[in-house]
């Protein structure tokens, strides 16, 4: 019998989890629940019921595991452990410095109701956390890289599209290729932020526009560009349409380390991504984590988990016997 | 208190594990076990005992896990289902086909004994394994790519010694970097054996030997060599000691898949290695595993398993809190 899915919230992530539930044989999307108007929302499953984010709690008995498509900044805070009264939940919370934090308010829902919740499930933190993890445990001696693009940069293009006169932009997230193969080489370089990432902006400006009062505000804004080497272009609204509607992302998580009786031996261990879409990638994560949700949750365990607690055979609709025969 | 290891089998691989341990604050390495006379063994932790393997039984209660360093041709077979019965056992028994043999044999004597044993541990299997688990688990569309080296194959190397008139051979699989790009690029070729590897031969012929005779028998071997595109080089056993006395190895496992209601979206996860010395990587495997093992046997686990059962953050020293707050 599949697993029965459900998802809050339906804007980009909530369409890629819906499409990785169709990708799934063993899954089955059965509800969206939306703070929007439901009539005014489509799954990409088109037999899926729309209800309002209000009504969740009266389907609690027809839904294995919630997946939780809110942002980190405001909604997963409140939601996931409100969920976790009531449902197994994922959710892809990416705000790493509050994690323990999150953690501790999901595990007390969880563990008080019973049911198992994983958090912050993605790619980062998600698959770059379990590459970090596993390399740190082989390579006890060594240094850690990560590097995100090329890729955009949501966040980043908020920031530019409220300063005064830009009408619409794209900021691409670089990182700086000889920084990668310095550390690619092994040399264990210490890098500054401005030596691993650059940042180019794509701009669209209002009619009439300071064209260099823009330029200015961005490249020194506090945070997000001054400490980077941030080059911006000024488009047109219909070359942004044109070349920059994507959402591609991806990076690298690169540990280098030494063995032997002086470090003589240096060893190299890189997992990268080269994501056409952020969104779905992410949500193909939430729903094979989804599966191990559920898994956990007929064993009877309970509580707040994360990437690090799931064998990952549970990620996997294969029997064990078919892993160690085809994948091992 | 520090995890007490003890290594059966003292080659290069033995060596390796005994490194991991010294580079390890939690790991101890206790005894070392050996066919040979253990006069002639020197452990580079110069403290630690060596006995003769036939009395490995006797110190049984002095080892927490006993990690075994023997070959997968004919140690692995008899010395893992054997030692389980009386330890907690990681070995790397590497023959894929074998895996569901040998996995039945050693849980059988595991489940009796109430040990845990974790097999096929190192890279590949191992570290490669779990890197297409967790990409086939993410990604349901889409094609696997394994390519190995650059780096010494010990068993081709051994296939050309056997050659009369060879008197030392070191053999390199070379992945064709035009094969690598195409599946980066997401093109999920078809490749066949000959286009996604080479093979490089360096060779030290016998004095008066054929060398167009060993070249042939070399190019033509059938399963070594007659399905790749192979080059034969001959030098002086002083060239090949001198160019050729590491045991580099690595590889990458890439998969590629496309998300999106019409699959437009392609995706490349890639997970890669280089490795200056095959035997010491692999032996910190093994060691961060016995980190595993010891930690499942306390909680009154038992049986066989492998890294897919395994709970990533119990390959850590760390406590799941640090794991949360600084790896996630």
């Amino acid at each position: 019998m599949a697993t029965r899915i459900g998802i809050l919230g339906y804007g980009n992530l909530g369409r890629g989890i819906d499409l990785a539930c169709a990708a799934a044989p063993d899954m089955e999307l059965v509800a969206v629940f939306t703070r929007r108007d439901p009539a005014t929302v489509t799954p990409v499953t088109a037999s899926v019921a729309v209800y309002p984010a209000d009504e969740l709690d009266a389907h609690a008995n027809d839904i294995d595991v919630l997946v939780l498509a809110g942002g980190s900044a405001t909604d997963l805070p409140q939601q996931t452990p409100a969920a976790a009264r009531a449902f197994n939940v994922v959710d892809s919370f990416d705000t790493h410095a509050n994690i323990p934090e999150h953690f501790a308010a999901v595990d007390e829902a969880a563990q008080a109701s019973g049911h198992v919740a994983v958090i912050s499930v993605g790619w980062d933190p998600g698959m770059f956390s379990v590459a970090r993890l596993y390399a740190n445990s082989i390579l006890p001696d060594g240094a850690d890289y990560t590097f995100w693009g090329r890729g955009v940069s949501q966040g980043h293009s908020d920031a530019i599209r409220r300063i005064p006169g830009v009408a619409d932009a794209r900021q691409y997230t670089v990182p700086v290729p000889a920084a990668l193969e310095a550390v690619r080489a092994g040399q264990q370089p210490e890098l500054a932020t401005r030596q691993k990432h650059t940042r180019e902006c794509f701009v669209v400006a209002e009619d009439g526009a300071d064209l260099a009062a823009i330029e200015q505000a961005i490249v020194t804004m506090p945070n997000y560009f001054a400490d980077y080497d941030t080059t911006v272009t000024f488009v047109t609204q219909e070359e942004l349409d044109r070349d920059h509607a994507g959402i591609p992302h991806g990076g690298s998580v690169i540990r280098t380390g030494t063995t032997g009786a002086q470090g003589e031996c240096t060893h190299v261990i890189e997992y990268s991504l080269k994501l056409d879409s952020n969104p779905e990638f992410t949500g193909s994560v939430l729903v094979a984590v989804a599966r191990a949700c559920a898994r956990m949750a007929a064993e009877g365990q309970a509580g707040c988990k994360t990437i690090f607690d799931l064998p990952p055979a549970y990620l996997s609709p294969l029997s064990d016997e078919e892993l160690r025969a085809h994948m091992l």
